[in-house]
């Protein structure tokens, strides 16, 4: 095959959430030619997704008249090694799916899975803010807590696909209970955007005054939380402190763990700037070896949340 | 060269503790031909250590009448990627040394350092419980908590070559003062011989008719808390119990990291037998997402606590 026939072809990028799947057309270059989305949570029979998937790609690709190298997905408890989507709680289908067989079978070309930090991760490698790096972590801080950990130039999938499930490491020893897994005190519980919401509940009860006593229980959401603290105030801008102390906290046994050149923070909670980075920093170098600190960059990801998991799971097509 | 003349080659593997060097001439299948040690601490300055240590080995040697391949050296804070030891608290030499330089230029073959946790991680994966795996964690128990972590079959040794500092992370918040670093919580401040020692000197306050209390304060080690259990002792079972939750704990939180096919513990501390197994593997089931339960292998070292670094440290050797 030249080089020519090569530039021609495409690769498709897949990221499946709990609400919504994002697809993209991908060029060598790492050039989104066309993307859109389909609901993921109106099809409780993943063939019925897997058709709606179909419908929404195939006038794409024939538009495009590539030929498709081949189809990359990232997706909550994707295993790269089995190609199965295994027990993810955020998603409508139940038990083990064998969903790059189904997406291979019903696109008839390969098809290679992996989790939905991961992707992410080779998607910020290959094309945002750790390009170049050897050694790296992805944490991914939206819904949830994922992360992708990338050493010696490759993304750890341990023994069994797993792993990197890092948001529920333990931080807190009998802190807050999880709402789903059951467990206390781990790093989703606090640091994805439903544990800030949980943080500003309890401490808006502490200060009469503040702005998010303006809300009803169920309005406050993260974004709240960040305008309030654009206001000034103090319970908002206390809630992200506290987030990023825990977080601070985690990162710090995480570069004691791969000693990675930078963290990479992604995901919706970003969006809080300096209210999230500076504290984590801050706790992030209190809590490590003096050998360690001051040489790990915390950095935000340079990719739009959208893309770099199209992006990093259509590279997953170009190695298969 | 001919395999004949790699088989007459010798490598020498230095195993460096706070208080004595251990060191070995291997051949290429691992065994070890002759060995000895000399004391750390007695050499304030390196380059009496070195001379020590030339002293040690030369007349070994020229007793083997074998090409020497290279020297593979395990110390406290080596680094693999610079050769130096850098500020390492329980050494007599401070700030950075130069060490794989130093013997080096002594010994007129080329040097290789790394900490002696990874060492012992080499040694185990080439000859001990590890053979065959590519993916695994060891950990050791012994004066301090240290660590090697192996992944995709290759050590990680992070950016900057100090990756797996595992007994330095928090897995209590605002737990146990450690007595060198300051950090409070860590995982070496509860299961580390000190470690252990300082909960039986707590637990026997407790425990008014504890064995315990027929030692004096000084005389409690965690080889006496281990006899002490053997004799049926309240207080000291329950040493070995609260260690082992901790290190359940925190191996749960390095399993969800990397997800190894095993951890592989050494060192003294593993004298306890189930004592300390037992309770490990319970805490660490317990605070695992379902995913990683029951198919990670919790097993004790098979190689002799003083073979497994000196086998590691040479197997550098080979590689250099």
């Amino acid at each position: 095959m030249s080089l020519l026939d090569l530039s021609s072809e495409l690769a498709i990028g897949i990221d499946i959430g709990g609400t919504n799947t994002k697809y993209g057309l991908v060029n060598h270059r790492g050039e989104i030619l066309a993307q859109g989305d389909i609901p993921t949570d109106r099809s409780p029979d993943v063939t019925d997704f897997i058709n709606d998937l179909y419908d929404a790609l195939s006038p794409i690709i024939m538009e495009s008249k590539a030929k498709i190298r081949g189809i990359g997905v990232g997706a909550p408890n994707g295993n790269y090694y089995t190609g199965t989507i295994e027990y993810a709680p955020n998603l409508p289908w139940k038990g083990i799916i064998p969903l790059a067989k189904l997406i291979g079978e019903k696109f008839d070309v390969s098809c290679t899975l992996t989790n939905d930090a991961n992707a992410a991760a080779v998607g910020e490698m290959m094309y945002g803010a750790a390009r170049g790096m050897k050694d790296f972590i992805m944490i991914t801080l939206g819904t949830g807590v994922g992360s992708g950990i990338v050493a010696n130039g490759h993304l750890i999938y341990g023994h069994d696909g797993f792993a990197g499930e890092l948001g529920h490491t333990i931080i807190r020893h009998g802190g807050r209970l999880h709402w789903s897994t059951g467990a206390e005190g781990s790093l989703e519980a606090y640091c994805s955007a439903t544990g800030i919401t949980l943080t500003a509940k309890e401490l808006r009860q502490k200060h009469s005054d503040s702005l998010l006593n303006n809300y009803k229980e169920e309005e406050i959401n993260s974004k709240i939380v960040y305008e309030c603290a654009e206001k000034g105030d103090e319970a908002a801008k206390e809630t992200f402190r506290f987030t990023g102390q825990i977080l601070g906290e985690a990162l710090a046994n995480f570069i004691m763990f791969s000693s990675p050149e930078a963290i990479i923070l992604f995901g919706g909670v970003i969006k809080a700037g300096d209210y999230i980075l500076n504290p984590t920093r801050e706790h992030m170098e209190k809590n490590l070896l003096p050998i360690f600190r001051d040489k790990v960059g915390l950095v935000f990801s340079e990719l739009k949340e959208a893309d770099a998991a199209i992006l990093g799971a259509s590279a997953l097509a170009w190695e298969s």
